[in-house]
């Protein structure tokens, strides 16, 4: 066994920001602010990507090796003023030297070449580690960090994630993603923290407080700021498609999908990148009620809002809600919106900013507004001392203590989902067919965001860590390891493209194997080019599932996937499922070590798998979409039917849940109440376990309460027999919610407490 | 050829409410309503099932032959005062005899056996024609009658519809349905209109004065009352399921859903039942806003307000916004229910409600509202003078007449979908192999409400019609036509289950035939019991396809589906594709007809047939759902791609449209502009031809504007080479879209109108 966490300290300096320091920020922003142009206030707010100001053919693609162009980079800078650039040229990794490189050359025109001499502000779409840095540590994806429900590794990896950005000289990631994660249509399902409100907010705040310090100690060099995104109700649309309308209420909007924002807000975040879609309708980049009145003044935030890609261009081109780029510009800025990530045609952002300014549609005191909250932040992480970091002071970076820590979430991720006939863990002397279009790849196990956008170029970077098959090989030995892809994906082509390889061999190869390990799921995709048309498993993987199934050997799939695809259609065949979301670079190594023992798995789904195509609910459905068989001619029951429910995962060893104890069967207001439940480790081998406390309504007007809620959790660990009694307090407000007038309350009645097959009831009263 | 609508005129009294009549009815009802005591009162909200008062082992069923309880008939008619019930026994049709001695003996229980003799009003769910009468005639579902774009053959359906209630002693039907039907997951989507409130409205508003007549006239015996169903936002659940939770913005209600009920309510419905479902989390029966506020009082709603099965029940059982049933009682009779749909246990709801009114719980005045809205119809309803119609009076009940009135709605429903090479028509004298599940079946042509809530007892009834196979026989001979089923449904399983049934032969059958007539669908359901969880056509019907594709003969795909089941694996494959909906007892005729060009297909789909299970769209979508490619390194395009667009619908002539004009291109606020447009058959044969026309808004804030929206459309026939120009007069009230605000407006710009491959601009100003 190797489930001990190892948490290796990295000293950080604690630079709080002080009500003092900030004062003294504050005037240095006021002080700059009253010496600088229109057009130097109006260039602060636009932001563009780095091709736009690299040597090529046009802006959307440059010369390799990637160069600065001096004349782009002059009239971007100088001549515009630009205060911010974002991500990699040609849609490429590059290495902490030539970040250093390239980023110096920006600082050195910005603050050399204007009078003010202000730095620019450099962001990176950094998902799951680095994404644009080569040679950066790559932890799973989002989804896969909730299923280990355990706040400390998540913080530990942004921890790590902002170092090594600050190593590649970045200081500002577009990290973490706090949208709710309802919908397995949605092609970023992976980038969350999946489906739960409440599991949302503890890990997003776990993020934040890894990035950016326990005290937003941003102008330390190994902390970044975050860009918590998409703010709000992003991952929702009625299609299940990217950057399409969601329709949700006000209450549910309250309800479900702001508190990972509110958590993240209060735990410091210090910008946000808004919903590239349309709520209700409305664009949200055009949405002051969203914007200004709920995220500025309701929820107090005060830091930088920047858009999404080409988002205010959207406004006219796709959602016909302005007349033209003019208009787009003064909807948005109007609404609330502080930067513009243009991306590429940044002059006609700012001459119609600046003209709009001027005829007094946008008032000064908005572009005033904006600016100062990008300067602060400018000035926060300190870049007008130290516009750029060096990769020398990050030793660090890449190193065996930080890719340990990535090993540790994945395989703390890594879920069990079935195990008949305890099959797992397996000899190591067992004969294995290794199969799947999965079974071979960094790149699927990296999913999307990995040295490029659609994760397209992960082998060209990812050659020194281990597939699963390698991983595989290396534990059991190549002797007692077949491998037959059967199906392989289209790797120069769309996400859902494959072609079967060697299917008939592979089905071949079962009959000589004890047992087989499928490798099933997806290749990697987000946003717009991972939209899907059909949430089941796709045709060819299902058939190669069937006909290995049809051997008699005993299958244990792996699902490598983003979202949960549908595989009702052969699952009852598979003896054992785990799921590994898509776990980074030392995925294979946890997915071995968890198939021979070595490691217990402790994963449990953040979301509800479903199984079929037609039938997706959340675990927090209302009681009608699971209500039982009525009586007479008419009987309106329900079919809530998921392949695995919210929380499912195994262990090797079992637990015993006992003794579900409440200080008292009456909640008062304003006091609080101990939950206490005994868990025993009733198996032969230590294990760790994520126990969930759930809390139901009983009875809840106007609004039918929620069938039951998530309101604490906690990770132990515990050895072959132990027992540990865990204690939850319970107050009024963890069981709130978001009543018709908006307000958060707690009704009075009867609740119901759940943990495992724990249950008992008080009365919540005034 | 057999286009001719023949429109065959029957008798009937015009009654028209005069204000004086009102006046009298108005006194009478206040007259009487102070006599009653507070347990008639409630009594009056009661509505029973008919099971509860027949002879039997308990309240859900009754032995056969039915026979009324007089020990219940008391209970409930004299002891507890009933005022109302509704449907049929055993979940079975009776002959217009039996119905009229059965209500006979209720009216007379009713109205000798207590002093102030108010009569039982009848209630029955007759969906496409009187569901529950044994020998009624069958028109096509609704989602069939709005594939006809024929306003007068809607009317003239509810008008034969109407006369048969009134034939089985029945004077109020629960009917139309005006939910808007945008889900095609959804269970009842047969039952709507379509996806498109325009058409919804302007077939609603036909429907409802052919039941009630042009001036609601229902004293007259061969006119009923309607209930229009259900209010508000059902069949747009998240989940696709039925009674299950909808998200709806305030919004999308209004300018969607409401528009439909807006034209009934208009053209003067009588009742209106209520949503089962919940909005934004609150169940529809608990909904003041909804229906006191909106309907009652907004859109000055006088009718009566009838809940839905059992649902004030489900307040508590289902979904715990209620305590227990005295606290659902309250909730639901405050928020504006008038009568209570109970069912089954009728004593918990008279004695609660009597219980509220006397703890001040509910108010006396919501009482005599309510009251006074059922007494109100039972006047109208002449039901005080004339308790019972009698069958002898509607002599042409089931007639050649009102058979051919269904056979033409049928024919021209149907729609063709594609004709390569223009199979269809079919020679006679070709060989045809007819295959699949739906090829012989009077219950799949029928669909749910038809002799039986589901379905399920067609074939016992309706032996007498012509399936496919037999109508195909008829027209080309027995000798032409082999028969093989292939596929059939488990007639006594779910709508789902089906079995292979001679499938080798059906594809050995292929061999010997010019062509291939292929049923292919579903089997009957509505409501709860027709949810699904894969849109897919199931996997049998779809290997079926594929096998005789394979055969390389030319296939005939005949749809006979309540809702449009994903045929994208083999839809390339088949030569033709019509949509026969669910056509009714006369469906195999027209089919036949149409096959053979003796009908030339006029039906134009109501609806988006979507190309996969997650792929869901109507063509009102916002842009965003549309977009096109867009240029850099992200590209955000959209994948619109549905199987056929709203509108499809092909002939068997050709038509060219030309010329459109405007007479303006500026319309002013309250002026009027003319679209004028040219219409040529340019092919062989005369046809008839639905004709569209669409706007779009080019710029609209903050709510991105439709895609389109359906303005105004006029079926015509046109002879081979003939010309017609068709005139539509657009005001700005029929562009107008709902606001932010809620208000009906239409917002100054430019507009566009679009009437098949014609297209012209506007501006609107005020």
């Amino acid at each position: 066994m190797n489930l001990k966490k190892r948490t290796i300290p990295i000293l950080f300096l604690c630079s709080a920001l002080s009500a003092g320091a900030q004062n003294k920020t504050a005037a240095k922003v006021e002080a700059l602010l009253k010496k600088m142009t229109l057009e130097e206030k109006v260039g602060q707010m636009a932001q563009i990507t780095l091709d736009v100001i690299g040597k090529g053919k046009d802006r959307f693609t440059s010369y390799e090796p990637f160069d600065l162009d001096p004349k782009e980079l002059e009239k971007a800078l100088v001549q515009y003023k630009i205060g911010s650039v974002l991500n990699t040229s040609n849609n490429r990794a590059r290495t902490t030297a030539v970040w250093y490189d390239i980023i110096s050359k920006i600082q050195k025109t910005a603050m050399t070449k204007n009078k003010n001499a202000i730095p620019v502000l450099y962001g990176i779409d950094g998902i799951h580690g680095e994404t644009y840095t080569a040679g950066a540590t790559m932890f799973p994806q989002q989804i896969g960090q909730a299923a280990t429900f355990n706040r400390t590794l998540i913080h530990r990896g942004a921890e790590i994630s902002a170092y090594e950005t600050r190593a590649s000289s970045i200081p500002w990631t577009f990290s973490p993603q706090l949208d709710l994660g309802p919908d397995p249509r949605f092609p970023r399902q992976q980038e969350t923290f999946g489906e739960d409100p409440y599991l949302a907010a503890e890990l997003g705040k776990a993020m934040v407080k890894g990035y950016e310090g326990e005290n937003n100690e941003v102008s330390n060099p190994f902390r970044v700021a975050t860009s918590v995104k998409h703010f709000l109700g992003y991952q929702s649309s009625v299609s299940g498609k990217d950057r399409t309308p969601a329709v949700i209420s006000d209450q549910a909007l309250r309800e479900y999908h702001l508190p990972p924002f509110k958590a993240a807000i209060d735990a410091g975040a210090k910008t946000i990148m808004v919903n590239s879609g349309l709520i209700n309708g409305v664009p949200v980049h055009a949405n002051y009620n969203i914007l200004t009145k709920m995220l500025k003044e309701e929820l107090g935030f005060k830091g930088l809002v920047v858009t999404d890609w080409g988002d205010i261009e959207n406004l006219y081109a796709r959602d016909h809600v302005a007349k033209n780029n003019k208009d787009a510009v003064r909807i948005a800025v109007n609404a609330g919106i502080d930067m513009s990530m243009i991306a590429y045609n940044y002059e006609p952002f700012c001459d119609d900013l600046i003209a709009l300014v001027k005829e007094g549609k946008v008032k000064e005191e908005r572009i005033n507004d904006a600016v100062r909250r990008i300067l602060t932040l400018k000035y926060e992480l300190n870049l007008f001392e130290k516009p750029t970091t060096h990769p020398k002071d990050y030793p660090k970076f890449g190193s065996p203590e930080f890719e340990k820590a990535a090993y540790n979430t994945a395989a703390e991720s890594i879920t069990l989902l079935k195990n008949t006939n305890q099959i797992l863990p397996l000899a190591k002397s067992s004969k294995i067919l290794v199969t799947g279009p999965n079974a071979n790849s960094m790149r699927t196990l990296n999913g999307a965001w990995t040295y490029s956008w659609q994760g397209e170029k992960v082998e060209e970077f990812a050659g020194k860590y281990n597939t699963i098959l390698k991983a595989l090989q290396n534990k059991a030995g190549k002797e007692n390891i077949t491998y037959v892809p059967g199906v392989s994906y289209k790797m120069d082509g769309k996400y859902y493209e494959e072609y079967a390889d060697k299917m008939d061999q592979a089905v071949q190869a079962a009959k000589d194997v004890d047992v087989i390990v499928l490798c099933l799921g997806e290749n990697t995709y987000t946003e717009t080019p991972g939209n899907l048309n059909d949430l089941y498993l796709s045709d060819l993987q299902t058939e190669l599932a069937q006909k290995l199934a049809a051997t008699g050997k005993k299958i244990i799939l792996v699902l490598n996937e983003g979202r949960p695809r549908v595989i009702s259609k052969f699952e009852k065949k598979m003896a054992a499922v785990l799921q590994t979301y898509q776990p980074g670079n030392f995925g294979g190594d946890a997915l071995a070590d968890i198939l021979f023992g070595e490691v217990n798995p402790s994963g449990r789904l953040p979301y509800t798998y479903p199984q079929f195509p037609n039938a997706l609910f959340t675990y927090y459905h209302k009681p009608s979409e699971s209500r039982s068989t009525t009586e007479g001619v008419y009987n309106y029951d329900a079919d809530y039917n998921p392949q695995y429910v919210f929380g499912q995962g195994l262990s090797y060893t079992t637990f015993r849940y006992s003794a579900l104890k409440l200080s008292s069967t009456t909640l008062k207001k304003g006091e609080s109440l101990t939950v206490s439940v005994e868990v025993t480790n009733t198996g032969k081998v230590a294990g760790k376990e994520s126990v969930l406390l759930f809390s139901s309504e009983l009875v809840s007007a106007p609004i039918s309460p929620d069938a039951k809620r998530l309101r604490a959790f906690e990770k132990i660990e515990l050895k072959a027999g132990e027992s540990k009694t865990l204690t939850f307090t319970i107050n009024a407000a963890q069981l709130s919610t978001v009543n018709e007038a908006l307000e958060s309350t707690t009704q009075p009645g009867a609740f119901s407490i759940q943990i495992a097959d724990q249950k008992a009831n008080f009365n919540y009263t005034l």
